[in-house]
Parts: structure tokens; sequence; C-alpha cells
């Protein structure tokens, strides 16, 4: 990690700009892969998942046997975690529940908005080394809240078709039944186009590697919705002189275990601690299983060091997914943040916490798009339809503006639709 | 308008599929106007506007003068008919303000979510023939209540540099001084990537025709993000043998109006009504100045005569913009809705009543898109950001869980940030 001390704006720029992802085209791919899906449907999907998971599949859907043996078999103590966040996150998502409040905006005059749940939707779970069960919880308990009739799951099986038992435990926990054992380019594709087997969906979530994100983006050609753009996880961690330097240091590792391309920030008012956090940072690296992929991670990384008054416009101008804030002043800072997906407030509030257990979903914009977009949260699983009713009392309070504003729109038959109605009252 | 009696599932099918749109390839063009504006900034918008709109510019930005001017002269009735609009618009959305709600999901945890408008956003009205007006309301309320910070308005002027009068008082009258005369692809391109006199925002919202509408994705690969994938304009109308034929005609022709890609669905549970409306179609249509744009989109239209069970599936198969509800059975139908825009209840409720002034917005997902989006209201102007805060209690009684979960998931670091502070505690 390279320490900047106090940088002039323009260094700044610099140290904030996110590394340019070179992304490799594989549209050609995508395309192949959903023209054979399309053409041949379940077969097209166990030819893929011969070819790319080494798994012959029989059904492509997880049997309730296999749910409930997986389940039966799980560490107990696994299941009484997942059981208690599970509990945080549902509470906290059930509170986003908005119930239609009718307005009378004119006498006679009655809107309101109602949600609805989308009625068919797919969740993309990735398998593999790091089986992700916890994003199950944070898709899932949003997606059963919002009251989504058709929830699918997609998640790649092993070499001898099975899936991870703690993602089969938790969609059941969360109410999931339909689970069907594909990964990759061929799920997102099955779940776009549908085949006999696995039911079309209006929208999908989840994470995944750059084959998954690019066909999330193809599927957005066949009016396919997806939750939001994927790019590399990052964190920013501000902290004064009186931070703990090992928490510090410990929360920027668990941001940096995720891969070389994690993005990193420290933002320090004093380099004297900027330092202990380095030294520290070495300490800790030395006892990760993924100490490889964290020091990549680090390599990129930047401590700046600052006064605290420039933290704001540092934080709102590199627009992190992830913020702590562990200094004196914490209180100062969170009405000014305007730019930040998730933030972290206090020592005792490392990173971690949100992306398993406090209750907030972890689904959250990266590479800047917190500046205009949400994380995922109960909205991401609904529509809002809005409705309104009129009286003839309400007409003709309103009736005479509408005829004023659509005329002058060059739209007649606008006004028309409300003239032919005021003769009769 | 072509009567179908009873259609079979497989004809149903076809009759409410929308017509393909047959896409120009613009883009070339954008990409042009793109990288000019990018490379020659105000000089080039300023070239742009007298290629296209005929008008030359010294000043990018209408001056306060001009606003005010354009305000003074404005028809005394149609500025109370705006404000009249303005009021109900503003009373809507006010509602939609959500408070942070701090929730302890555990003891010692407290999570909540807190709205934040985005900093910078940018509207595109279009001028010309119909100048909206009507969609500033629409657009710069939500933007003003969520309290954007930087709210800038693009609009086409006319050959003589002047931008028409109801949309400067319009937006003055919302509170929006910025206000630049760009209409088209370079106006889209001036608020993407920023000149001299534009400043680059985060969000573009707005309608518009083909050009406008490639600009808007092709502006997605700068960060930007847009309000809705736009398409024509549709209504589906249900009644029954109690209708009114001269209301239910009249809201068929204020859709068909829009022009010859406008989409107009009647469904009816009587075909002697069926024939009734469709006479009444004729008869309206000879005194409409749109008399050739309405007739064309007629000539698409439909009406389907069937049974008042087959009503909602038939709504929800077709996923409408607008769905106006005149029968005499529209509180059992409400309730089974999930896929439909803005929903217009009873005889005295016209579509345009909602396009104008009753206090919903106008700006709806359409060409099917309601099945997993939500129209433009306050929410399309805020992020959502998340906040926790966890006391040395909390993270007693939820550290442990933590850990189980992200040595589970093979991220020792992130269990690490939790075991560093437990071993304090």
């Amino acid at each position: 990690m390279k320490i900047y001390q106090n940088p002039s704006e323009e260094e700044l720029k610099k140290i904030l700009t996110r590394p340019f992802l070179e992304q490799v085209d594989l549209h050609a791919i995508v395309e192949e892969i959903f023209d054979q899906v399309a053409l041949n449907g379940d077969e097209a999907l166990k030819q893929l998942t011969q070819k790319f998971d080494f798994a012959s599949l029989e059904n492509l859907e997880v049997t309730e046997q296999e749910i409930n043996l997986a389940s039966d078999n799980l560490d107990e103590t696994l299941k009484i975690a997942i059981k208690e966040a599970y509990k945080n996150i549902y509470l906290f998502h059930e509170k986003q529940v908005e119930e239609p409040n009718k307005i009378e905006t004119t006498p006679g005059v009655i809107c309101w908005r109602k949600s609805v749940g989308i009625e068919k939707v797919g969740l993309y779970i990735p398998g593999g080394s790091a089986p992700l069960f916890s994003t199950i919880l944070m898709l899932a308990i949003p997606a059963k809240i919002a009251k989504c009739k058709e929830i699918i799951l997609c998640t790649p099986c092993d070499s001898s078709s099975a899936v991870n038992p703690a993602i089969l435990f938790t969609a059941k926990l969360c109410g999931i039944t339909r689970i069907f054992k594909l990964g990759g380019i061929q799920a997102i594709a099955a779940m776009t186009l549908g085949t006999e087997s696995v039911p079309a969906v209006y929208k999908i979530f989840g994470p995944g590697n750059q084959y998954v994100t690019a066909a999330k983006l193809y599927a957005q050609k066949f009016k396919v919705a997806i939750d939001m753009p994927a790019g590399p996880s990052e964190v920013m961690v501000v902290c004064d002189e009186n931070a703990n330097e090992k928490y510090v240091a410990s929360d920027l590792l668990a941001q940096a275990e995720h891969g070389a391309d994690s993005q990193v920030i420290l933002v320090c008012t004093n380099l004297e601690k900027a330092e202990k956090i380095k030294r520290e940072l070495e300490i800790q690296l030395n006892d990760l299983p993924r100490k490889k992929q964290a020091s990549l991670a680090l390599e990129n990384s930047a401590a700046i060091v600052t006064s605290k008054e420039n933290i704001i416009s540092i934080v709102n101008s590199y627009a992190p997914e992830h913020l702590i804030l562990n200094t004196n002043f914490n209180e100062s800072l969170i009405d000014k943040i305007s730019n930040a997906g998730s933030v972290f407030i206090g020592q005792y509030t490392p990173e971690s916490a949100g992306d398993y257990a406090s209750g907030t979903n972890h689904t959250l914009p990266t590479n800047g798009y917190v500046k205009q977009y949400s994380g995922v949260s109960l909205d991401s699983f609904v529509k809002k339809i809005t409705f309104q009713e009129i009286s003839k009392e309400g007409l003709l309070n309103l009736g005479k503006t509408i005829e004023i504003m659509a005329s002058a729109e060059g739209l007649e038959a606008h006004k028309n639709a409300v003239s032919i109605r005021l003769k009769d009252l």
C-alpha cells in the first residue's frame, strides 16, 4: 500500500481513479450459448454442463430429496448462524414494505401507489470454491417479502452433480424450492429464454464472473431486467489517530482477499497512524489463506493522509461501495455523505457484519455507480403501480386544467377525453 | 379497429404481441456527435445546433431575462392551469419521501436506510411542434423534492434561438434555472460528457425521438444512468356493456393521436358495445387535428370481446403502460393487477388526467416493461444508502455468526475482522 501525504487535487484525482478494466469481448461465446439454448432447450443445457462443469445431468432440477439430505447433513453450528443472519436480514427488509397511501390531490381526485412483486425472478448464485450462500439470503429474502410468485435459483454443481449443501439449506430456509444445477452463461440463457424445465423470468439477480456478467448484459436484449452493473468490490476506510490499527488493517484485508482487482483505499488524518496500519497489514497478511489475492489487491491500494476537512469531498468523489468510518468525529461526517453504497460506523462495525448478518443487503453498486444507483433492497423486487380514481366532482374540479394543458401541447384528443365527459356533468 | 370475438389462446397471443419495431442503426451518427462534443465542447454544440436546428447561438444557456420575459408573456389561463397541476404533482410526490427508520436487528446492531438525492441530474424536454412542458412538471418536481443539487434542462430552440415560453415558465415554476438550448443527440452528449457551459450529470431523464433514445442508450457507456428504456405509448381500455361508448372512444383516440406506432387495445365483455365504440371512433376521429396519426394507430389497434373471467389474464399478459377500467366490477379487478404502469378507475377518470394534472407521474415504462420496471417517481431521483452502527454489545451478540459464515464461505480475512475485535472485548 502506497502512502500519499496531502496529495494535490490533481494527484488525488489520479489516486482515486479506478483502474480501467480491460474487458475481454465475450459477445461471440455468449451469443452462441444463447442460440444453443434457444434451439435445443434442456438438451443444450445438459451438453453445456457436461462441457463446462464436467457433470452428466439426468435432471436439471434439484430434487426435494437432495435438498432435504443436504439440510440434514449440514453442520449444526452453520445452520444456526445462517438462521440468525436470516432473522436480521428479514427484519431489515420487512420494514421496507410500503402500504398504499391514498392521497386526495384535489377534492374528488384520489391517487395512490401500490408495490407489486415482479411475478418471475431468477437468482444466480456462484458455486465452486466459494459457495456464496450468504447471497441467497440477500436476494431470496426480499424476493419473498415482495411476494414474487415464481422465484427460481440457478447454481452450478460439481462434477458429481452435487450442489453445495449450504446453498441448498439456505435456499430451503428462504422458501425457494425450484433450484437448477446450472452455472455460467447457460444458466443466464436458461432463465432469459426459458426451456422445458427452466421457466423464463422477468428479472435476473446475482453476482458472477465475467462470463455471467456478459450474459446478464446480453439478456437485456430479450427484455429481461438485471439487478445492476457488476464490478470489482471496493472499500474506503476513513480513520483518525485514535483508530486501532489492527482493526483498520483487518477491514482493509477483508476487502483485499476478494481478489487482485479489489479496490482498497485508506483515508487517514495522521501519517504515523497510516504507517502503523501499513505495518499491521503485512503482519496480518501472512496468516491469510487467500494471501496471494490479498497482496495483489494491496499493490493497487492507496493510503491518503489528509486533513479532517478534506474527508467528505474525497469520499463523495470516490463514491465507494463500502465506507467504514472509524474516527472520533463520525457524527459530523454522516449527514454529508452523498455517494456511498453502505456505511459502517464506529470501531466495532466491521464491513463483514454487513456482508453476512447485520441485516443490510450486501449486493451493492461498485465502480462509482453508487452516484446514481442503490443497492439491492425490497425495491428491486417490486414495481410500483400508480392508481387514480376521479369522481364527477373531481373531474369538475380538475377538468378545465387538463383541457387547457392538453390544448397548449397540441393534443386535442387528450382534451376531448375530458370535454366529452364534462358536457354530461 | 378490428374486433376479435372470443379469440383462442393462440390468437390472443398474436393479437397482444406488440409490433416489432424496426430500429434504424443510429450508432454511427451518435458516436460521431459524442466524439465532436468530447473534442470541441461548446463550439461543437453551436455548430450542431446550427446544422440541425438552424439556430445561431451565441450563448447556449437561456438567460434570466429570457426566462422572465417568457413567463410574463405566457397566457394567464395556461399559467393558472400549470400551477394547479404543479400543486397536485407536488402533493403526490412529496408523500413518497421516506424518513430514515433505525432498526435494531439484534441488541446493539442498528441498521437504517437513508434516501439521498442524486447530486447531478439532466432533464431532456423535446420542443418543436409539441412542447412537452407537462413533462417538466413530471421530472423537475421529484428532482426538487429529492434535493438533487444540480438540475439542468436541455430543450431545443427554434431557428430564431427562442425556447417555447410554456417550457421556460414551467421550468422557472419548478425552480430550474439552468436551461440550455440544446436538442437531439448533442443535448444528451453535452449532459453526458460536460462542456465549458454544460455540466456533466449522473442520470439523464426525459422522452425523445429515436435519436434521443439512441443517444441515451449510448450515454450509459460513460457510466451515466437513464430513466428507462423508451418505446411507443400504449393504452388498454377494459369496459363492459354499461360503459359510455363516447367516453371509451375518446380514451382510445387520446392514445392513438400520439402517432402511428401507438398501441391501442380495447377489451370489452360485450360485442354490441364493441361495435358501438368502433362506430363512435370513426365519428370522433373526423374532428381531430391529428386525424392522420390517430387513424394510422387505429389500423393496428384491436378490440377483444371476451368474458369477464378472462380480463385479468389478458391485462397481466399484455402489461399495458396505461390501463383504464370502465366497468361495473372495477373493484374485483384492482387487486389482481400485477402488470400495468398506471391504472385509471371508473368512467370519470380519463387517462389524460394522469398525463397532466391529477398528481401521478406520466413517465411510465412501455413495451411490456411494466413487468419489471416502475414509472418515474421520487425513487428515480434518489439513491438509498444503508448505514449500520454496532456497539461492543452488538458485536458480542453477532460476532460468532459472522465468523462461522465467513469461514464457511472460505473468506478468512472477513472472519478475522470480527475475531480481532472480539479478542479485545
